[in-house]
């Protein structure tokens, strides 16, 4: 009862904002007493804050306002991507007070190799979080494969298979799809609209469906698998063991034939090379006809590009949204509306480090431990 | 206050099978005074039943024992499709009292007529429901098309935009796409698993998710429109504005060719005749394409064939399972399993009729006007 309360109280000031306790009873139902109590514990986490006195305090007398603590715990975001580990310090009024991206080549990698390097991180970050003063309260990481029950199931890119991933922190710890934790990123870091399918580009091709505010996850948790729809049936061998699948034609891959890097990719598309744009064209043609299916089965509310297609958007844009454009148009009217990630190749980690928040506003005690 | 607890009184009763009034106090944490008079009203508006002794009652008596009434009160499913119109009655232990199809041609037709013959068929199985005994208390339409808010958006085989459909019945009535309320049918009257992809062939295609027992509607409710996933993005022009959808390889229009009706090509399929088996083959290749971007995308339990392809499922079974196993097979080891509806073509007006039962445990005062 009193982890439920707890949770009542956390998520009212979450909601509302700065309120005194005596808002906060009459907002709750609780007593007075019981708020106070609360809120004593969690002033003591370091999970809520008493700032100046606010107005509205009972009988118009102005009381101290409790609001989240954006300066005593953080939670930690982690990525393992193909060609990087990254982390991310978060606090609770969700402001990034870190960011460290390490190349690391994890390209059919050995678990064991690429998670001693994740452990590095982590206690590297939560020592200079702790220097800041902030303590980190829980960790989630972003993984680019498909995730039930906690055990990692199938990196292809990877190349990892049936890998559970625990000893990373003592502390509370959650694992997603890099896709559902980049589209939580964009729910809460970014565009934050509450309906749309996120699209990752990466190496391989992601997407996390948000409906009012929630990821749709399917069955099993696999849904999302963009970069396997079936874009031509007889085309070129994937390395799903299917043919024609959208990855072939637009994962990071097929984009940079020969070239080393996105950043050289764009450099020369703004030089206007041909093959460049050409490939840009091929991919944005397939992007175009597999969220034509991914909108008629899913229904999406808008379609958000990120990760390596957040900038080549512009290249990409056109090729899409005549795409959609054209077959949609009789059975929708106007298509979903087709728009750039603000965040990029941030937005996994963000939403791996958001996801804690999360948890904590909806369970302050469980992640706690009060 | 007390439309919630005829709610909750109900709903236990529901869930629970026939149980004594002191019973479900028990249960449901109400006095026994309270759920007595309530369930008085549900007695006097025919919802439920009393029964001879059940043991269990308080202090080891016999009690009387209430249960949902299979007699007095049932809910009407209706269903419009391209070239029949169907109703059917259902009573509340979802027992279907009397079933009706009339052959029509639908198929660009004008909404004022079909809907008169709707209006009629109304009246005689409302009539022929009195007969038996059953007053009807509500009823559900599944229509061929997109809804939005109890507006038929868009029906495009019968050639219908925007119909607003209100004026069949005075009573409780709601109206929703045929995939959704065929894949409520599935889930109520056929195999009753909690996690499947019902997939509806008719003229058009259609798809209803159902994942915990929930139908996934998408952000506009137009969710599952699987007859238009792109199987080859530069294939044949799809009525819809694209090109080389699903229905163009598999819609009824498809499969029969210049055949009057399924049972003609089950016939010649049970012959042998190679055109028949041919267009079959054709058609369960292009399922096995669509059914694999739906998987990646959607992350079905299984997948459950029905409307047309139930009669044609020994036939389109081979090549949908191959397509399936090989495109998913690295992916997710074992595919979906395919299954055939046991309840054919009547899902949809199955599921009708269910929906305003739903309805009524859910909130019996409001559709009872208690």
């Amino acid at each position: 009862m009193r982890a439920r309360n707890l949770a009542v109280v956390l998520g009212t000031i979450h909601r509302s904002g700065p309120n005194t306790r005596a808002a906060l009873a009459e907002m709750t139902g609780l007593t007075k007493t019981t708020v106070s109590s609360l809120v004593s514990d969690l002033l003591e986490a370091g999970v809520v804050t008493e700032s100046g006195a606010v107005r509205g305090g009972e009988r118009g007398r102005p009381g101290v306002a409790v609001s989240l603590s954006g300066h005593r715990v953080a939670t930690l975001g982690l990525e393992i991507n193909i060609d990087y580990l990254a982390a991310c310090v978060v606090d609770l009024t969700r402001t990034v007070r870190l960011r460290r991206t390490r190349p690391a080549d994890n390209r059919n990698s050995s678990p064991a190799g690429t998670l001693q390097g994740l452990r590095d991180l982590v206690k590297e970050t939560t020592a200079e979080a702790g220097e800041a003063g902030l303590r980190i309260i829980g960790a989630a990481l972003a993984v680019p494969g498909t995730v039930e029950g906690g055990v990692l199931r199938n990196a292809p890119h990877l190349g990892w298979r049936d890998v559970r991933i625990a000893d990373l922190t003592d502390l509370p710890f959650a694992i997603d799809n890099e896709a559902n934790l980049a589209a939580l990123g964009e729910l809460w870091f970014g565009s934050r609209a509450a309906d749309f399918l996120y699209v990752s580009g990466e190496i391989g091709i992601g997407a996390g469906l948000v409906v009012g505010g929630t990821v749709f996850r399917g069955t099993f948790g696999l849904a999302g698998e963009l970069g396997h729809v079936v874009v031509v049936p007889d085309g070129p061998a994937c390395r799903c063991g299917g043919q024609g699948c959208l990855e072939v034609y637009a994962g990071q891959d097929a984009l940079l034939g020969d070239l080393g890097s996105v950043a050289e990719l764009v450099a020369r598309l703004e030089s206007g090379d041909r093959r460049a744009v050409a490939a840009c064209e091929r991919a944005g043609h397939a992007l175009g006809v597999a969220l034509t299916s991914a909108v008629h089965l899913m229904d999406p509310g808008r379609i958000v590009l990120g990760g390596i297609y957040a900038p080549l958007f512009r290249w990409l844009e056109g090729p899409v949204a005549e795409g959609l454009g054209v077959r949609l148009a009789h059975m929708r009217g106007t298509p979903p509306a087709l728009v750039v990630s603000g965040i990029g190749a941030d937005a996994a980690v963000l939403g791996a480090a958001g996801l804690i928040i999360q948890r904590l506003i909806a369970d302050p005690a469980q992640v706690l431990g009060l």
